[in-house]
């Protein structure tokens, strides 16, 4: 009856943050079983291979995964993963907390990112020297999916809901993206305001308070998202969920950051907080919420690693939260 | 010998904001001739077409051209006429002044955004019923032009280059960009960084101090810039340029306004700073330098127009800055 979870570090400070959330994972006592991925620079060099197979069929065959981060390899690895999960929406919450610095200290947002299509395509050529080309795709179905799932997490959240997009200038494809949305909006009665990507980014910085849920486009999901992470301390904060219909990856929005990776100063929050949405996701959501209330303990009287000016270690930061669970 | 100003105040607060504009220019007694143009909504309800082909043979045959904002239409208006004026380069300044409230008031950044290609290629197609495509372009001899215009730029100013691009998914196209500049640096032995541009929209965010000049493909400089509007207060503060070869067009980054146009409220700096930008394009060095001495100082001590606190008129801000000539 327990779930399995696959558990994938990376690199860099995925080997170090991926650990310590585990220990909070295991310090909750819920019988879940951890099975460990390779995949990464390392698994690279060491296999041929960023992505082993054995590694997506680690993922494909568990209740849910939590990965860590990549280096160089990063988009071998992460985008396949994703996929490996079917995953349509990519969550990303960007919250400011008491006790963490922050440009911005009333911002709580969450991005709610497409997570198949758009300039992620991956359809690219050299159609003649020096001339390249991509294809971005926008299809009616992702955009509706997207739509729905934004339009039930702001209920749930009593959130506004905002749709980026660019449909002045991409006018098919994000003007299809805009009308799937549109549709999908009148089918329930539900309200929401569309903002153009460009005006969204100053629109958010100055005032962050008048947003909830932001539904976006691929890329500009990534870019918003990190936009965020830029109002509220960094990306050591920052945890996301890859949602699919039956599986679903969580990982932390930051990358494996090689330059203090092994110095075991790397800021655990993310990571943690991806496990709580894992959590949630999995039913258990007082555990989850134990979790929550534990980090944000933790971010609001510390220990707090570098990045958040403190000089605690990952692993103290980890131990404060386990207290306090 | 005089230089003649295509004036196209378009839509909205255009019509507001370019008026005071060309009283500062008058000011300055410089002998410029000025020839008015029309474009945006209005023109075309008035005529049928948001740009007639009048006005753009205007803009074609002007020695520079100075554009306010227009509303729906706006992409039908700007692009074509930043095309008409063969505009590679799209020059975007955002910079924090005393007296304004700024999040980061230790902003200086200049945009240089490729004004050409990307996603604003125009080639979309709905290829089956609810599947659309959108080609993204990107060409060697493109990424040249915008890397030599940057890296001169930077040269100019003494700043930094930082490179936007996002090559680790948009492997071709944006590959291809980094991989241009990096061979125009090379030659001319150029220092630059590159930066992903999700990253980046962090990084600037919390420390924009570090960051002079930054190169970036269409779309990336479209939201990069307005995401600096929103850390130096707002986007009535950014002017900007668009270089061609043998003509260019300079407008504020802000549109047409449409909540606030026709109260006479709106703020001129960006466009002020715009002829400032104009002038100096034009040989015109000390004029240049006199409006921006008057804007700044009009900024420090006011009067201000709503946008930035005060009550005063856009008419009142552009008599204060006179002025200060
Ligand atoms: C590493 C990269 C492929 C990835 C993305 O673009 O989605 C990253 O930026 C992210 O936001 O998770
Ligand atoms: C109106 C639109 C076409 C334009 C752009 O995307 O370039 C605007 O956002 C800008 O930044 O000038």
């Amino acid at each position: 009856m327990s779930e399995t979870i696959a558990v994938i570090p990376g690199d860099g400070i995925g080997r170090e943050v991926v650990p310590a959330a585990v220990r909070v994972l295991d310090a909750l006592d819920l019988g879940l079983s951890f099975v460990m991925g390779e995949a990464g620079d390392d698994t690279l060099s060491d296999t041929g291979e960023a992505l082993p197979d054995r590694t997506v069929e680690l993922v494909e065959d568990s209740d849910a995964t939590l990965f860590g981060a990549a280096g160089e390899t990063a988009a071998d690895v992460i985008l396949p993963l994703r996929a490996a999960v079917d995953s349509f929406a990519n969550v990303r919450p960007a919250r400011a907390y008491p006790g963490v610095d922050a440009v911005k200290p009333e911002t709580d947002l969450v991005f709610i990112r497409e997570n198949t299509e758009g300039v992620y395509s991956g359809i690219e050529s050299e159609i003649a020297p020096g001339i390249t080309t991509l294809t971005r795709v926008v299809t009616d179905d992702a955009s509706r999916r997207i739509a729905r799932f934004g339009f039930d997490y702001a209920v749930e959240r009593d959130d506004p809901v905002t749709v980026a997009h660019k449909a002045n200038v991409m006018r098919a494809t994000d003007g299809q993206f805009v009308e799937s949305v549109a549709d999908v909006a009148e089918k329930r009665g539900a309200e929401y305001e569309t903002a153009l990507m460009d005006a969204l980014a100053m629109q958010l910085i100055m005032h962050p308070e008048e947003y909830g849920v932001v539904v976006c486009p691929n890329l500009a999901g990534d870019m918003l998202s990190d936009l965020a992470a830029g109002l509220v301390g960094g990306l050591g904060l920052l945890p996301s969920a890859n949602i699919g219909a039956e599986n679903a990856l969580f990982e932390p929005v930051h990358g494996s950051a090689p330059d203090i990776a092994g110095e075991g100063i790397a800021n655990p929050t993310a990571t943690v907080l991806s496990t709580a949405m894992m959590l949630e996701h999995l039913g258990y959501d007082d555990a989850g919420a134990q979790v929550r209330t534990a980090v944000e303990k933790t971010l609001e009287q510390g220990p707090h690693t570098p990045d958040l000016g403190g000089s605690a270690s990952t692993e103290d930061v980890a131990s404060a939260i386990i207290e306090r669970l």
